[in-house]
């Protein structure tokens, strides 16, 4: 898949700092290790250490960790062409998994697809590294409702 | 759904010991402080309770710690039925998450539905229960690889 | 899974009338040989003969003509529950194929698991039947909308 | 997404010679109209116009045909890196449709992004084109089984 961005219009200037602040406020992130990476609109990027609270039985990352932080950026992708105030739901998502979850890092993708008016699609992906190179492990698609109410966001 | 099990002929008698062992393994469960309910063939349950550390930014259970006890719930499930020695392997899952993950504890059930020799296909559900209710939260399919090379399972 | 009907309350009365000029008016069901079975609250039965014009490449009934009737039978048993003039758009559907598509008919039902305002959620399963002995060959997660535009719909 | 074409080495020179003969032994695709277009390793376009007989109740091309078009484009791009004498079958896919299906015609491209020994994960696409103009309307990922047993395929 492409690495260029596609150039979407923002409905709110502030979208960076307005996902930073949401981001900090799961703490279920938290708890995995995960970081902010990127913020572009559209484009959003997780990266998440290997470590040893996270792991399934046979010591490779969890599908579960995998799939929240693959999710979450897709989510922060869609947050970032909402208008002030909008905020975001997951109503589903698929993924597979590619690759058993080995390596140093793991680095999630989330990119919106289409930017609808009550769903925003979006496609996600996850990429493990070892020695700075990449191999991607889980692909996913997701949906995410745009939720207007005022109050129960951000 | 129904709840009446489906009785499936197991393989390997000690399938519930195995589990809870391989469960005990997972230590992303433990870091969401979920628990092994009800093993039987085909049908696994785990409990989560609600926890500061495993949130969203709205306050709710992250949709990533949900997708993950569900899964897990599933590959447990599969897993019963499987001979000593094999393993499983999440290939895929599709999760709708039908409504906000808020409630007291949330229960993960991870039923078989084809037991097949290389793929073993299952349904998964999460219920968040509050005051003794359930609600119907998450509703999941999700495909089981049979890994059956010894060693790199259990 | 169980056979019995949730109860479902109807906004409109007129559902299985409405439900049946809608189906007619499809020509993709009749073009697969697809007839409408039984109509309820929330739940829907199509039924699809084995049929020449519908296979693929092994003599087995194609995953695409199996997928049109439980996404159909999905929508249908969504839009029993609307009221009058809203129309239902599937958004995402996910199939999990079971077994190859052999057999003389084949029957999908669709259900309302959740009947949200904006998305209703329903879960499709396909039988193959032989001799009167059905087998589920394949099993389905859907998410309808809810269009209340009056025009485009009905 | 884009639009370069990874290099997959394969395993069967004659893949696309092979391809063709299975897609013409598919007679739902004659049914719809559809016909196969580049295959390329990895690589599989298939283009279906706009026809009467494959339509929803609103005058939009059915869901059910867009998600066979596209199945069918990822089974065949799967089918190019396979080697002679295997078959391929779809195990499960989840299909996100993003806008109606209205169009002059409808282009489905699939691609491998994953090609194992077991399963083959594939990326799917559908686009609607109007005037020369070409719109995403439908994003798909798909499981494909390899089977190995000669005789029941090709």
């Amino acid at each position: 898949m492409t690495k260029d961005v596609p150039h979407f219009s923002v409905k709110d200037p502030d979208y960076e700092a307005r996902g930073r602040r949401s981001f900090a406020n799961q703490t279920l992130m938290t708890t995995l290790g995960a970081a902010l990476g990127d913020v572009q609109p559209g484009h959003v990027e997780i990266v998440m250490p290997f470590a040893p609270q996270i792991l399934q039985q046979h010591g490779f990352v969890h599908a579960g960790a995998i799939s929240a932080i693959v999710d979450t950026a897709c989510g922060f992708a869609a947050m970032t062409l909402m208008p002030k105030g909008a905020g975001v739901l997951t109503t589903e998502f698929k993924i597979n998994l590619m690759s058993p979850a080995k390596g140093e890092r793991f680095i999630a993708v989330g990119r919106v697809i289409r930017p609808g008016n009550k769903l925003i699609i979006t496609l996600g992906e996850c990429f493990a590294e070892t020695d700075g190179k990449r191999k991607l492990i889980a692909l996913m698609t997701a949906s995410m409702m745009v939720m207007d109410t005022p109050g129960i966001v951000d």
